[in-house]
This record gives structure tokens, C-alpha cells and sequence, in this order.
């Protein structure tokens, strides 16, 4: 990368003011800036960071009047951070585009098609009748199973596992060692104690522009399909059970896990670490706290649940409240014991 | 997949009821299937879905009689469920037992042995001084370390890592991106407050008969054997420390995880992110409920343990109830106090 | 391996007491060693194993004097532990540097350079532009970014996947699964509903002896780095955010995860299963029990937390020991007010 001040500005619909012929070369924070960097203001918290930066140029909001002097160039915009945030995604863009070509030796099985501009990292396998987009990334060691779909534009990471049968939409990134289809898991408990596998014939649907983090596991429907809907977004090391279904646009922290056959409602937020136990439904927009452990269904709408064992927001704080200080009650209770043995009662 | 009802149903042993002629090509459930599929009707709650079915046969129970119209064939069994879940697994069988011979490039070591019927994907790797049984199925990008033995009709799939001198019984299934036989977690702490590993030299046994989730991991012992028995199914993000020995036929559901030297009784049952702490003995046939933690050995064959802590199960449901309601008690209290204020003494 | 009892004190500096030239071919516990195995006493506790191992050979404490006869040789050190474990390491570590080499197909990219006596295993993967130092064993399947950089003496195992621009120090130890520099978890919320990734563009620093466990993912900073120090020691499937600090020689166990952004300090010691959320600082020395929940920074050296939330431990185990008797508290409220309602009141 090396773009001036003003072409950046020109990009990002900005207005320059200072010297807009200066090089930028990378991008970095106000206070890990050096010469030839460009940093953004947006949090007022941060704005004595700008006075002191070493940054060649600072994006920042139109509103911005700087109380100090200032060393640097700025750039305004509607939006500081969003803008900042489009300059890298345009960067990250250009440089992801560019892999393209077939490393060998790479496998690619019979039946199978590939659109225009995919990249085949090397020693990435892909099976039979398996259909890949325009522009598909399959980063080295990445496993396609027979009779697959990949949508266009969609990033495999390097080891990626998806097994048969998996449908992916347009717009995905898989991370690295995120295993997508593998068996779920259920056993039929045989008369001498031990379990027989029950047969996962089924497989998972993932819609367009998911993120799917880093050694998440997302298992097969026993029937049907496991399905992630459109703009899901989970975080590493997730479990996502057979026959699971994840609402548009709902947003999972690492580490949670979601059990069998339960629906996870559209636009939910579930923070780290928690628990959501199967064959549950979970209301649209609902918001789970890290670590919590999700026992029953919820039904309404919005409604913020914290703990193991989940309870709604008011209840679990005023509980936990006192909670704390169940010692000092322990005592109360005590004191009040000793005062009722010194008491006359009716019946003296 | 193309058989008549009637092939199917002497493959199960039951009796067609309606045209035994038809031909099926897919499973599906009662509510999904269309003309070709069967289904089966196992849970008399679902009956109704029975009459609207587009499955062109449907597996139900010999005791069945139906209270509406049929438009679909029967084949009437001993237990629907478990006929049905026969028919997905010889199905898968069947298809499992496809891939058999060499995808190249592959890499296999000296002194190493392989069975008939042996499936090595492109890019799988064997060491040296392995053994590998009959009908094995090793998946693309799979590794087996040098000195390991693998039973028959074991599969591997794509992307396992199973780390030098492990020993694997018959019949297992271990799922992309498990980990076996990797370093315990075991340093000795330095003067200098660093920590020196401990060299873990052991290895991992399996038995017989186990299923290994999809991204869990197992740690090599640190002398002699970290043991899997005969029957246990492991779910997927499981962590299995060093030393840890799991008994026959038990269960553990997606990210538990068990500390080091803890020993696991036979027919455990062991739910979801569930913690057990080292060096501890699990009796038989316990049951641990989700998000449990686990900080002492529990010798009482069949204990219901739930919480972090675990406290016995009818304990913590009597504490959890009164925890609920602590808000309110601590009302009762604040009232007590105010009328005890109120009150005579007997030193008035 | 096949060494005297005369050789392994010398390298131990330890004292024969006995046959020295007994063969030795084997490392084992007291009660599982047979003819031609070492073991060691440490523990006064399992004394009495010594009067009836197997073993040909014992290390014990310079102190220990037998109560009753002896079958074996013993070689007495300063600390048997450290002894038996260094001999354990010096035989790992010589089995470690035996492979050397190159083994195809295996991949490497422009502009790339090894060290002596690297070993690259097959269907490993070395991108562009990349440093690898001296002694590095890269085992198969592995895959290395652009433009990273490896020290000396570190070992990738199988499987593990390194995205580009991470620096990796000195005698480092990545075990198989293990995913490092995947995009952090950001989303920018859209006016839709929808999210839109925020490109992360920093890396992974690893510093010098440090060891990460199978199956852990360490995400790339958001901008610059996400760091962990010199000497910590990470175990398996543990979640690193973006931008997280790792102070030196902190040790922390399996399925613990760490929230963006959050900074660790030195030395401290956390369980497993642990969460601690985002933007936190803990001071060095700090211990955190297992499956605790860190919602709040710790500013105190060698605070002691547990419990989810998190309270400092002896208010922690003061609420909790009354939390098992909350059914009786209630019990004793309830005495107390059946009392009071037989009371006369002051207003009587």
C-alpha cells in the first residue's frame, strides 16, 4: 500500500485539511502511529492522543475543533470510525483478492466445477460433484467433501474440514480448523448398556455472509439440515449441535455451544462460554450473558437472561445481590434468634 | 439408493401393509418427505402427522392402527425408531464402505502395514512402524504418527492428528480435527518463577467400539497410558488430559473437560462443558448435569451431581430454589428486625 | 535407548548404590516397572512401592535410607523428581532432533528461508517471504503464513495452522490443531441489523518459550499485535481474542478463554474452563479457580478469585457454605416468624 492523503480522502468522501500529498504506507493506532501512518479520532475520550501522535494523518469526525495544536493532516468525515474501518476493509479486500491460481499439488475430484478467479491452495482436496464460485478462496490443506456447494466470494482457511453434502452461500469466511458437517451426536441405548451410533444422514445450510471462527464445530442434522442463516456471525471454538438453526444475523461469542435441535432466534446476541441446553426455542433479539446455562425456552422477545441457571437480568442481579452477602444475613438471622430466646411469648 | 418397500421391509423383518412395489430413493421425516421418501412413526404425539405425509411408505410400530385415511404404505416392526435407525446406518454403511484404495499423493512411512479394503485419502500421512487393519478408512489430510495401531473398520477423517505410539481398537470413528496423544499439560516450576515441561512419554489407548467428536482433544500420559474403554463416545471441543482414564460405555457431551489422572466409572453419563478436576474418582453409572463443576471424587455409584460446585442433586435443587427467592428473604428478614425493634425485652 | 545405571547417574550427578552396570532400556512408574526399567521415589508417601517394584533401577533423595531390603539399585540425587524428569526430557529432546530433513511433498514458497537441520514434513505448507531459524521441525500437514517468522529450536506439529505475519520466538512448542492469527471477533452493527466485519489487520507476537496446547486459537490484533510473553504456557482448546495481552510465565489450563483486548499479567495462574471478558487488566501473580467468570479488572498481586462472578476467595467460600444451607436459613426465617406472630408488640 501507498496512497496519498488526498486519494484516501477521495475513497473515503473525505475533506483534507493540511498537506494531502503526503504518503501514507500503513495503518495504525494515535498512539502506535509513526511517520507514513494514518490513525482515526472518533471516541472525544482519545482526543489528547491527537495532539501527540506521530500519525502523518488522523481521520476524524467533521465535527471535530482541535483545542491544541496539531502536527498532523487530518481527514473528515461523516464517520471516523467507520470510515477507518472501510480503509482497512478495502486494504484486507485488495490483498485477500489477490491469491489466485491453483498451487500444486492440489486434488480435485471428478464431476466437480470451479468459477472464475478461485484460488486452490496446495495440498487442499476437493471431492466429487462438488460446485465452487467466482472468486473462492480454498487456502492449503483444506478438505471439500463430495457433492458440496460454495458460493461465490466465500474464504476457506487453511484446514478447513467440510464434510458431504454441505451447502455454503456467497459472502462466507470459515477459519481455520473449523470442522462444518461432521457426524452429530446420537446413540441408541442398547439392553447390555452399551449405544449404537444412530445414523447423522442429514447435513448443514449455510447462508450468505456467515463468519464461522476458528475451530468451530458444526455438526449434521440426523434428518434434514443444521441450518445458519443469512449474516450469522460465530466466534471460535463454538459448538453448534445436529439439527440446530441460527436466526439472521445473530452473533455468538467463542466457546459457547447450542444443543441439539434447539432454534436460536434472529438478531440474538450470545456472549461467551455459555450453555444452551436442546430442543429449545429462543425468541428473536434475545441477549445471553457470558457463561450463562440456558435450561428452558424463551419466548419473549429482547429478554436478557444471565447466570447458570439462566435467570432474567433483574432477578439474577437483585439474587446475586444478595448473594454476597449471604454471611452478613446468616448473622442477622442469629442476632434475631438470640433476641427471640430472651423474649416473653404470649403463651409465658 | 434405489429399493422396493418390499426389500426394505424384509431388511427389517417387518410386514408391508399397501403396495410393496414402490420404489424408495430417499429418508426423510413424516413432515419433510415427499413422493420416493420413507419415514417412520415411532412417538404417538406425531400421529397426525401420519395422515399428511407425502412419504410414499412410512416404518411404524406393530400395534399401530390408524384412526383416519391412509394415503401412504406401511411396514409395520417391533419398534419403528430403532428399524428405522437401522436402515439410515446400513445406508451409511454401505457408503462408508465405498472408498477403498490409494489417492495419491499420499505419504506412507517404512515398516508400516495396511489391511485390505483400506481407503488412504490424497494427502494423509502414516509414519513409520504403523499398523493399519482391515477395512480402515484414513481421510485426506489425516496424520498418523510413527508406531501407532489402528484396528479394523476404523475411520479416520480428514484432518485428524493422531501423535506417535498410539493404540486404536476396532470399529472407532474419530472425527475431523480430534487431537490424540498430543503433550500433557505438565511443568515443573523453575526458581526463576518459569516453568520447565515435564516430558509426557506415555501414550493413548482406545478400545473398541468409540466415537470421538470433531475438534477434541486427548493427551498422551505422562508415563504409561491415557485410556479410552471399549464403548465410549466422546462429543465434539472435549478436553482429555493426561492420565485420565474413561470407562466403558460412558458418555460425555460437547466441551467438558477432564483434569489430569481423574479416573471416569463405567456408564457415566456426563452432559455438556461440564468441569472435573484431577486426580479424582468418578463412580459407575454417575450423571453430571450441564455446566457442572466437579471438585471431589464421588464414590456412590448412580449420584446425580449438579452446579459449580456440584452439590447432589436434590441438594442443589433445594438451595437453588431458596437462591431465587433471597430478595424476598431478605425481606422477611429486614421486617423481622423492625418489629423485634418494636418489641419488649425482657431486660425492659 | 539402552544406557547403565553408571551412565544415567553420571548424567545426573547422582550416586550408584548398588549394580552400576545394570542395563537400563526403559522409564517407568515404581508399580508398573519390570526387569530393565528406571523409576523414582520422590513422594514419602509411596515408600513402601519401592520394597516391591520391578524396576532394576530407582532414583531417590539423597536422604532416603530403606526400612526394609532392597531388590533394586539405587542412584541418589539431590531431588528425585527434577532428576527422573530430566532424564525423561534428555531422552524426549534426543528423539525430538533426530528428524531432519525434507520429506515430498511439501511446500515451500518464494523468498523463504530455513535454518540447519530443519525438518519439513510432508504436505507441510511455507508461504512467501517467511524466516525460519535453525532446528525448526515442521511436522506434516503444517502450514505457515507470509511473511512469519520462526526462531530456533520450535516445533509446529502436525496440523497446525499459522496465518500470515506472525512472529513466533525460540524454542516454542505448538501442538497439532492449534489455530494462530485468525481474524479477531468484530463486527461493526449496520442501520439493517446486519453486521459488517472490521478487517483485522494486526498479528500474533509469540515470544520465547512458550508452549500452546492442541486446538487453541489465538486471533490477530484488530491493529497492531496480540502478544503473549516469554515462558507462558497455554494447554488445550483455549481461546485468545484480539488484541490480548499474556504476561510472562502465566500458565493457564484447558477451555479457559480470554476476551479482546484484555491484558494479563505476569505469572498468575488460571484454571481451566475460566472466562474472563474484555478490556480487563489483571495484575501479576493473580490465581483464578476454575470455571470462574472475571467480569472486573484485578488490580491486586496474588488476589485468589473463584466462583462465576468471580469474588475474591474468602468471600467466596463464606456466601458459598452458607448457599448449602439456605434451605435451613430459610427454615430458621420461618421459626422466626411463627415466633413473632405469638408476640405481643409494644403497640399492644
Amino acid at each position: 500500500m501507498e496512497l496519498s492523503v488526498k486519494q484516501i480522502a477521495d475513497l473515503l468522501g473525505g475533506k483534507v485539511q493540511g498537506d494531502g500529498s503526503i504518503k501514507i504506507k500503513k495503518l495504525d493506532t494515535l498512539q502506535e502511529a509513526s511517520k507514513g501512518s494514518i490513525s482515526f479520532l472518533s471516541n472525544p475520550k482519545y482526543e489528547n492522543q491527537i495532539y501527540q501522535t506521530q500519525a502523518s494523518a488522523v481521520i476524524c469526525n467533521m465535527d471535530f475543533s482541535p483545542k491544541n495544536t496539531l502536527k498532523t493532516t487530518l481527514i473528515k468525515v461523516e464517520d471516523a470510525y467507520l470510515s477507518f474501518s472501510s480503509l482497512l476493509e478495502e486494504i484486507n479486500r485488495q490483498n485477500s483478492l489477490q491469491k489466485v491460481g491453483i498451487e500444486e499439488p492440489s486434488y480435485i475430484g471428478e464431476n466437480t466445477s470451479t468459477g472464475d478467479k478461485v484460488y486452490r491452495g496446495a495440498f487442499s482436496y476437493i471431492g466429487n460433484s462438488v460446485k465452487i464460485g467466482e472468486n473462492v478462496k480454498i487456502y492449503p490443506q483444506a478438505y471439500i467433501g463430495d457433492n458440496s456447494t460454495i458460493g461465490n466470494n466465500t474464504i476457506i482457511h487453511s484446514g478447513v474440514k467440510i464434510y458431504p453434502k454441505t451447502k455454503i452461500g456467497n459472502n462466507c469466511i470459515i477459519h481455520s480448523g473449523a470442522i462444518v458437517g461432521s457426524d452429530g451426536f446420537g446413540f441408541a441405548p442398547q439392553s447390555d448398556g452399551s449405544y449404537k451410533p444412530i445414523p447423522q444422514m442429514g447435513n448443514v445450510i449455510i447462508e450468505d455472509n456467515v463468519s464461522i471462527g476458528s475451530n468451530t464445530v458444526i455438526d449434521c442434522a440426523t434428518l434434514n439440515s443444521t441450518i445458519i442463516r443469512d449474516g450469522v456471525k460465530l466466534d471460535n471454538l463454538i459448538q453448534v449441535a445436529h439439527n440446530v438453526e441460527i436466526g439472521k444475523n445473530t452473533v455468538i461469542a467463542a466457546q459457547s455451544g447450542i444443543s441439539g435441535s434447539t432454534k436460536i432466534g434472529e438478531h440474538c446476541v450470545i456472549a461467551g462460554q455459555v450453555g444452551v441446553i436442546g430442543h429449545l426455542q429462543i425468541a428473536d433479539k434475545v441477549i445471553i450473558g457470558a457463561q450463562a446455562g440456558i435450561g428452558k425456552s424463551i419466548d419473549q422477545k429482547g429478554t436478557i437472561i444471565l447466570g447458570s441457571p439462566g435467570f432474567e437480568r433483574n432477578q439474577y442481579l437483585r439474587s446475586y445481590t444478595v448473594f454476597k452477602r449471604l454471611p452478613d444475613i446468616e448473622n442477622r438471622i442469629k442476632e434475631l434468634e438470640e433476641k427471640s430466646l430472651n423474649l416473653p411469648t404470649t403463651e409465658d
